[in-house]
């Protein structure tokens, strides 16, 4: 029993320069669970309709991943998404979103849920996070995402919500706009100041960095010569950086570095192809493998520089 | 006898959202050899007028850099640039270009500085850098910058000055602009391509990255809570860069990476005030506790995940 995730399981249509998919599994608690799955125990808590089918179900089933709490509104349809992106694989360009039986999604948390040592609270409506936060007694590390819409429309709401969590991992558009402060540095110590351990920015093609009150850990980007699919990219950093985290006895500032590395890692595959594709048929040495690739990109020797009179 | 540099000497107008200086010291030459001169001894090259004061050779007395070979044109002024920097100080709006003296700048290269065993070829017209690097026969390593202006305006000439040194540092725009490729990592194995030893990618508040035809190293940016006044911050770059180069014996993966690390070092104290003030009463303490900082934010330890049967 280890890590618990509340977030949209879903279907996504996508286009992108590279190819089309009508209705493939997407939703941020399928790719955070999918990720951490390589690490962890996972339970997920979600909502889908009498449309998920077999093959989705499989998916989960693959990863030994706990679907108790996925609740199955049979005679609704599941959450639906439909998105393109041109040559700046950074934006997004929503087309059409079905919210369907998410609507009126209300976690319902089992026991076994509830007493995860980890908790991810997905993207959803803040005031349904923080009701899963307090549901989560005795939960030692609670993290949280948010988007654009409810930093815009429910910001009091969302810092409520943020005081109550241990850790918050968006995108740097998100933090600048959620402290109306440009510079990064600024903003994350900003939201530190909320009382939280940690806080994770990351900056898509840049990398990500983690702050916490007494330190400062940047990681860069893996070196892709394309992405192919951004979708869940986020939310596969996410499920990589709990997953480590959960299967370390302790979340220490090393562990804490070593989860952004293997965040990083696995939203490194999950662009390479479309949707969970990549990452569904991941395997161990590629992940250390990859890690080791990031210990060689960003390893230098501290040797003080000396003057020498001949220099 | 150790870094030749050929580039501008100026003077510079600035104004930053933080405040304005009307004439200080500017130019990459005298930013390059400003940094530069905290690892080596530097020869620089370059020309200036007659309007060029006590105050101005003092900077370069101060830190011993040879300036034999600033040619002085006593009826003539000596290049002016103007700027202005809105609260985004990435992008310089020039106001007013006065080449003067420099519009006819033809280096002439002392034996001294002929023979020196690195050589940085500063943002001049192409053909010029390729003379100056033709007359540098016994050169290990010579690098150079470049600017937008020609890579629209005479690629072709570019490319053969490019051919002929082992290192280009350019920023993200202008590689992306040379090779018309989008993707900075294919842009880059494109310029090795020319037959380069390393091509350094400078990316402003996203850092800089090195690559060489077997390795990639990315190295973050100092995390500063303001910037002050980016001028120069490249060339102050470029001068940390081949400086620490020139003050060690070899020239390879291991000493470019630290090499790139003190260049970004040195471009984090030149932001930190106007024109060369900061990097002109910088300490080797400073220099050295920053170092250590990048290493800081930087590492991790390399520890392969194994799933254990509890995890």
């Amino acid at each position: 029993m280890s890590l618990t995730v509340v977030g949209s399981v879903a279907f996504d249509a996508l286009e992108t320069p590279f190819g089309k998919r009508d209705k493939i599994l997407g939703g941020a608690g399928t790719h955070f669970s999918l990720s951490a799955s390589f690490f962890t125990q996972v339970n997920v808590v979600g909502v889908v309709g009498g449309d998920f089918g077999d093959a989705e179900w499989a998916v989960f089933e693959r990863h030994h991943i706990i679907t108790d709490d996925i609740e199955v509104v049979h005679e609704g349809k599941t959450f639906f998404w439909s998105g393109r992106y041109d040559y700046d694989m950074n934006t997004a360009h929503t087309l059409d979103t079905q919210l369907n039986v998410f609507e009126t999604f209300q976690p319902k948390l089992s026991e076994a849920s509830k007493n995860n040592r980890l908790v991810f609270l997905a993207n959803i409506l803040p005031m349904l996070q923080k009701e899963v936060r307090e549901q989560c007694e005795t939960a030692e590390f609670v993290a949280m995402d948010t988007m654009n819409f409810w930093i815009s429309s429910m910001k009091d709401a969302l810092i409520e919500t943020i005081k109550v969590v241990d850790c918050i991992i968006i995108n740097d558009a998100e933090a600048r706009q959620l402290t109306d402060e440009p510079n990064i540095h600024k903003a994350a110590r900003m939201i530190l100041d909320y009382g939280l351990k940690a806080v994770v920015i990351k900056r898509g093609e840049y990398g990500a960095t983690l702050f916490t009150r007494d330190s400062y850990f940047v990681v860069p980007a893996y070196p892709l010569e394309s992405v192919f699919d951004p979708t869940g990219a986020g939310d596969t950093f996410a499920g990589g950086f709990m997953g480590y985290l959960a299967s370390q006895k302790e979340i220490t500032e090393e562990t804490l570095r070593r989860a952004m590395i293997y965040g990083s890692v696995m939203a490194s595959f999950n662009v390479e192809e479309f949707g969970t594709e990549r990452v569904d048929r991941l395997e161990y040495n590629e992940i250390n493998r990859r890690f080791s690739d990031f210990k060689r990109m960003t390893h230098f020797d501290e040797i003080p520089f000396e003057r020498s009179v001949s220099a």
